[in-house]
């Protein structure tokens, strides 16, 4: 069996039971029943994932992964295929946002290079991890994006990641990406697993215009057209019009869910690369925690097409996981309050009268 | 001229110079154009209110009043009225909400004593002051809950905690609440203000079932009805119905207003508070940061009248001030962002090309 097949195997539903365990001691909390919210469903969400109705905190992780498309040739973006180096660079000397949260709220960061067009793993950039399957997809125009072998790599080095994050104690994994033209592939890949069309998933990504979105709908239409009949799985779809950063993340909601340790979805992208896992494992997203709601235009259909609500909805965009960053200090205050808070025993205090 | 009189006269309009500045700023970060959302929104205004565009950081602090109220006795409540005086001592062992995310997110913490039923002034509860106006407010069917003299003077405590914050360096307060049938008054000062009726302003507090919410509003009408010729100013508004840690809150607004320092407003009750700010000092909101929306009824008719859009929707009604307390964590980390990102032309980031 292959690293992939062990994983999906591993997989089990969630624990509802320990959920019902966590419910009984949110309502022994000093607090009107039910006064925390979404915080108490973040916590009993965490403990069905966890299989532990104590819901044990632990250290908190983010992955971001970085890959070139061969789909920015079609002119899908509004900045230069160039800036996912830039990028890359910028992260690794602290300038990005997704640094600025992760120092600000004492995460692990591990940036991964899946592939950008130039390898720098020979000067390797300070704290970026080197696990290219090669120098960016190949324009899914003109063919797969990726070979199948390419792909089932690609996603078994974020199960490597979860894995690794898993066996240190970590407890929450935070995914995100930096990618230019990755919100075509996103939307092919979502489109092609979800049936929804391309014209109401297709976004503006990092700004492109009217005419730039007009294309974009249009490429992402004729690829879907070209591997119609190669769309009848997750990684065959992955493999399609994915990348190797989408496959990756699709890997840490796998590898994560094996693990038992719930992974905090970011934006868009992420979200494709989730809706991917929950098709090569059914009802994936359970193990799953949705961040935020994006203003791609297509995030906010495809949350409720997998059935979810986004714990933020800050009209962000930025992708990097920065949403999901934020969203990770809420659930660990939501761990915290959990834990920390005093019941109406210990504290003495009466229950209700009416 | 009275405290109150020489706040309200120091209060100037938002510098909206301050907040372009900001802006130019956020545009040449290393994201695409407003992909922070709402964060983006948040350092603009920051630097209107603190009429400094480059949005300088500094301590968070949150203020925490507690006051017990006489419309109680009319059982609007589903928890009985010792829950004050037992919340507070929870508070003061450390067992609260509110405690815990203060802890978490180190911010100083001012808990007060405006008034709760049983006096614990001479044997006090460890970190809480104690600026009681007296034991609780008189039950407001049977005439004002306060004297005018009274609500001024409870104003001024927020007023003062407002400027002693301010003169030790704090940039951000968070303001919230704790008092049983508190929810029954802020629906009161609420429908007083902006007329909306009782009925669509009135939710289930702590958790009031089916007959106990039209007992409620039918206590409010008939409180209204009593008062309706009183009720023609902010002051007036809250001494006739309103209650001591109400108009402590409508302090800290005036006060912060009054010193260029944003107020992060927490839920129902607070947001009563903040609306008779505003009728005391016309375009005081835009001094002001709303942290979340509550699920208590009448919180999003409140806020749309407002015309704001708050930051965090979690779906809470604990009070205390944690949506506050969430919403400032947020508030920091956009003002990180804005501060520690990198630049375009610092990171040799290459621009949009369409």
């Amino acid at each position: 069996m292959t690293i992939l097949e062990k994983t999906i195997a591993a997989i089990r539903p969630v624990d509802d039971a320990a959920a019902s365990i966590a419910d009984q001691r949110l309502n022994s909390l000093t607090k009107p029943p039910g006064s925390l919210g979404q915080l108490e469903e973040i916590v009993r969400r965490y403990a069905a994932i966890r299989r532990d109705g104590s819901a044990p905190k632990g250290r908190s992780a983010l992955a971001v992964f970085v890959a070139d498309h061969g789909i920015a040739e079609e002119g899908v973006s509004a900045f230069p295929k160039a800036v996912t180096l830039e990028m890359l660079r910028n992260i690794a000397a602290g300038g990005a946002a997704i640094i600025v949260l992760a120092r600000r709220f004492a995460y692990e960061l591990r940036v991964v290079d899946m592939g950008v067009e130039a390898d720098t793993s020979s000067a390797p950039f300070a704290g970026v991890t080197y696990r290219r399957i090669g120098p960016g997809t190949r324009n899914f125009l003109e063919g797969n994006a990726m070979t199948r072998e390419e792909t089932r790599r690609a996603i078994e080095v974020g199960i490597e990641v979860a894995r690794e994050f898993a066996s240190s104690g970590v407890m929450l994994i935070g995914i995100g990406e930096m990618g230019i033209a990755n919100s075509t592939s996103a939307a092919a890949v979502l489109s092609a697993v979800t049936g929804i069309p391309p014209a109401r998933l297709a976004g503006r990504g990092t700004g492109i215009d009217d005419a730039g979105w007009k294309h974009k709908i249009d490429v992402i239409e004729r690829a879907l057209a070209l591997h119609r009949a190669a769309l009848s799985d997750g990684l065959e779809i992955l493999a399609a019009v994915g990348g190797f950063e989408i496959a990756a993340m699709t890997g840490v909601c796998l590898g994560g869910a094996a693990a038992d340790v719930p992974v905090v979805v970011d934006g868009f992208i992420a979200t494709a690369a989730a809706t991917a896992a929950n098709k090569i494992s059914p009802k994936l997203t359970e193990h799953l925690l949705f961040g935020h709601r994006s203003t791609e235009n297509g995030h906010r259909e495809a949350l409720e097409w997998l059935g979810v609500r986004p714990i933020l909805d800050l009209e962000m965009r930025l992708g990097e996981g920065t949403g999901a960053a934020l969203a990770m200090s809420t659930i660990e205050a939501a761990l915290d309050l959990f834990h920390q808070m005093a019941t109406f025993q210990s504290a003495g205090v009466s229950g209700k009268i009416r």
